[in-house]
């Protein structure tokens, strides 16, 4: 061992010791014959002193260190005269008595601090000299002592984890999925997991009654803003349960980690809402509730008023902005080019003031009177200084549209405050959903999704209208995890592949030992997973899970650091019996 | 919930509660107006009983149940007369007041208890009800509980669990990598992490000081009897650490888990033998020291009599099976033929007795005398009534052979008992292996072990002796884990670089990324890996880590129960450049 000590344990008490530290030079500081080294660790920060008169050699070899250097210190433990109340380790400093350079260190391309002066693409290529600085430390903290949490919870809970496989049979349904070719069986191919989706229903089956793992996910999508193509789940499932056991016992474990890392007790149930009333009241199945701000609709008091954007819409919809009728032109010119923005994809915004005063202002007043503003405002709740802000169009997409600039208003009025915690779960999801595209209906979920019981009857009369027994929990209008009761009866689970689109063939192919199992004695059971980075980020107050995976790749999913994927040696493909077949250039 | 309470749970103390149970039919047996069910879930098995005379239609419900089905039983708790002693539950039985049938089930393929009639395929095929068997489920049981006690242990030293990737580099040292095509840019592949080695050791440059991870690694390898194309392990690394504080460290957990699953006591340290020594007294890397028998070597004393075998032979060497002078022609036969056997691969094999009488016999008495036998057996140390058994010719390979023979009179004389555990160390293994067919040096662990500090002016000198600081800990013949200490010095890595035979390029390109970030201050750092699947199998008494895996994979690398790997949608291959180049058949 280089050290008896950490750099930070040392306190008042420890004073008068002998300790042997080793870590890395944080700062050198020379002050009259003295220097001054901060020496860091994992576990905080210590200071070094050496005194040129007392030993000028020793300071000589102190003052050729540079930053970032290893070293071993041994000293004696002392008092410091001017205590630094910042740091646990503020009241003593070690007066060295020898030092060891264990390495030395290049000028790192970026400073070691929190603020450092280093652009996000080189600290990802340097990403383990951003991994030094305690930020980023503290995430992979918290991560640790997340999933060890879990672990504990859900094992006291009777659950088991249990470790699925990663190379695994390709299955393309949902998203696309990584594969593997086989040298051993060639022209044969593994897929990487998108989930343990149909392992955990198999063990379901087995009759391993309450399973669990936080495994590693895989996808292979054009990488959004802040998608990885792998990616951390805790994965979840019970036999003998109903929706109401599964939302209990996961509403029980975010709650326990809620109070394990932020202390803060959720006493009443977390708010349920179906996934229409979702839709309908914030445009959207994650609403963020921390604020209100729900949707109004005016489509009966709008049309045929002579305005035709109104007069043509499937809907017109609004927010109250309280308190923003004082808004300028400049700033309502400003929503106005948000929600025109591609993202957001919207013609326009109508916009209705009731001001201080008590009188009407609008960008409509064209075609309304003040009567019939003053009926909108009425039905909106809106009062006076108040903003009304109105969209038209197709129902779902001026749904989303209204939800981005509720977003952006919750944003403006700072009502989306980061230490302020909001969970909700959306229950009622539908089944499937329609694609225009391709004329078919997909799974909202997954395929082994249960319907409601009391929607049965319309599986093949109104396939739209059956709600599934799905249940996201949502928190602060980001989905932190889902989660459905399955399908247990192998002759619905042939309804729902038919009704997919599945040929039985095909069905057979994709899913037959799933059906095969099934015909052995499933029980009924249901699950859920948690988004584990995403749940990471939420309680570290971040806005990307990227800050919280120690080696992540890019939105082209590389690795700048060490610059994967990357191209074989010529022999790997012939053993693979594969021959690239290149788009030309 | 479809039940409040577990078929494992009720007690003599719960008579007179009304309780509902889940779970699956394990038998059914009809005995005079009565009929008894079995019903099973993970937790146990519970009696229930349905009476003829009370609830005849209930009764004819339970009789029209077979195995499997999964049911839903309302009843009463009640103190049966005729008790069972084997099973927890067995002082009671559930007097039935309802039963619902939650899922039928066909005839299984076979029956679901430890002493199964299925055999190995399909008991593979169907994995999901082979999975039932309470044997199976008790491995599973195991692994959840060891996994989850490293853990705490490794939490409470310091050490922080960190997720590395997944898609990684492929860097075409050691095994074969499993590679992953990249859609997204086009002749590049991910690879499938062998070990997490490269991500640890960066992750002791970005100062995390203890890290560790069970993590899942991939090796592309033919597969022999007992390995798995994805396995599992407990992977460490420790900062500013020398070989003793690791190996402390690890001793500390082995003991620990043995403690905690077996209620074992190990007071002393592990015994530790140089890598020599092991090979020079057992022939083997991974001795099974819960027996003596150890090598002797009579080169010196066999040379020049003028038998051949001997005179021309590198090394001749016995092992003393103690009372086994008695064995039979027929025996010694058997003997003789395991060790020609093609696993093996000897030539044949020399024996000498020592009668109970005193008298010595000889396979090789044409070439010996009586004083020369009694020479050998005085080196041996055999007294009346054992048996030598020697072996002759290359060194190395003889003492593989022996190997085998001497755990083959282990097996035979049963000093090879499952409930007996003799952990080791072994140390100073060789840094390099020579390949006769590459003529050259490979890194016997990996090219990132560093060499003995005193051995470090030989490295071009007598590159061969040059021992590694690496350490392997093994329980009864197999290697549980191993690790080393890690060069931290980027100039000695070089050099490790250049011996194997990298150019400075190649290194560069593969390896780039590491000798990068040595430049910035890399501290002192080593660690270890044990293999969790081992692990597991060992404390479990069983012989193949197959047994502890939930869903593993043939020797072919398939999983025979959802038929993977399979071929691509004929789409897949043209989204990722890639063309099949399959041999004729």
């Amino acid at each position: 061992m280089y050290r008896d000590k950490t750099c930070g344990e040392l306190r008042l008490a420890d004073a008068g010791q002998e300790v042997r530290l080793a870590g890395w030079v944080q700062r050198i500081r020379k002050m009259g014959g003295m220097t001054f080294i901060d020496l860091r660790d994992r576990y905080g920060i210590t200071q070094i002193v050496f005194n040129q008169e007392i030993n000028a050699d020793l300071c000589e070899a102190a003052n050729g260190l540079g930053r970032e250097y290893v070293v071993e210190i041994t000293g004696k433990v002392e008092e410091r005269t001017s205590k630094n109340k910042n740091i646990p380790t503020g009241e003593i400093e070690i007066i060295a008595s020898a030092v060891k350079v264990l390495n030395k260190s290049d000028i790192p391309p970026f400073t070691i601090e929190d603020n450092t002066d280093g652009g996000d693409d080189l600290r990802m290529k340097y990403r383990y000299l951003d991994l030094r600085r305690p930020c980023v430390r503290k995430n992979l903290e918290l991560r640790h002592r997340m999933a060890f949490e879990i672990r504990r919870y859900l094992d006291s809970k009777g659950f088991l984890e249990i470790e699925t496989p990663i190379l695994v049979k390709s299955t393309p349904e949902g998203a696309r999925d990584f594969v593997v070719p086989s040298r051993m069986n060639p022209g044969e191919f593994y897929a990487l997991p998108q989930s343990p989706q149909l392992f955990k229903q198999l063990l379901m089956v087995s009759g391993y009654d309450r399973y669990f793992q936080i495994a590693k996910c895989f996808r292979d999508e054009d990488l959004r803003a802040d998608r990885q193509p792998e990616f951390t789940q805790v994965d979840c499932e019970m036999s003998f349960v109903e929706q109401e056991d599964v939302i209990q016992m996961f509403e029980g474990l975010v709650k326990h980690i809620f109070k394990y890392v932020k202390d803060i007790d959720f006493a009443d149930p977390f708010p349920r809402m179906t996934w229409h009333d979702a839709m309908r009241l914030y445009g959207s199945d994650k609403p963020d509730i921390r604020f209100g701000m729900p949707f109004v609709e005016l489509t009966d008091l709008v049309k045929g008023k002579g305005f035709a954007v109104m007069d043509d819409a499937e809907l017109t919809v609004g927010i109250v902005a309280n308190g923003c009728a004082a808004y300028t032109r400049k700033q309502i010119d400003q929503l106005t080019d948000f929600v025109k923005r591609p993202q957001v994809g919207a013609k326009g915004l109508v916009w209705v003031k009731v001001e201080a005063d008590g009188s009407i202002k609008s960008s409509v007043g064209k075609f309304f009177d003040e009567e019939q503003l003053r009926g909108w405002a009425s039905r909106m709740g809106a009062e006076a200084g108040d903003l009304m802000l109105i969209m038209s169009g197709e129902a779902m997409k001026t749904r989303k549209q209204l939800c981005e600039l509720r977003l952006e208003m919750g944003n403006r009025l700072g009502l989306r405050d980061k230490d302020v915690f909001a969970p909700l779960w959306v229950v009622d999801f539908p089944l499937f959903e329609w694609d225009e595209e391709t004329q078919r209906y997909y799974a909202m979920h997954h395929p082994f999704t249960s319907p409601n019981p009391e929607d049965i009857p319309l599986l093949h009369s109104d396939t739209g209208k059956v709600r599934a027994t799905a249940y996201d929990i949502v928190v602060n209008g980001t989905e932190l995890g889902g989660g459905s009761i399955r399908i247990h009866d192998s002759e619905l689970q042939d309804t729902m592949f038919e009704l997919l689109g599945f040929t039985p063939e095909r069905a057979r192919e994709q899913f037959g030992f799933l059906m095969d199992a099934f015909k052995y004695g499933a029980p009924p059971h249901g699950g859920l997973a948690l988004g584990f980075d995403r749940f990471v980020s939420i309680l570290a107050g971040l806005d990307t899970i990227r800050d919280v995976i120690a080696f992540p790749k890019n939105n082209s999913g590389r690795d700048v650091m060490n610059e994967s994927p990357s191209q074989l040696e010529p022999g790997q493909l012939e053993e693979l019996s594969l021959r690239l077949d290149l788009p030309e250039k």
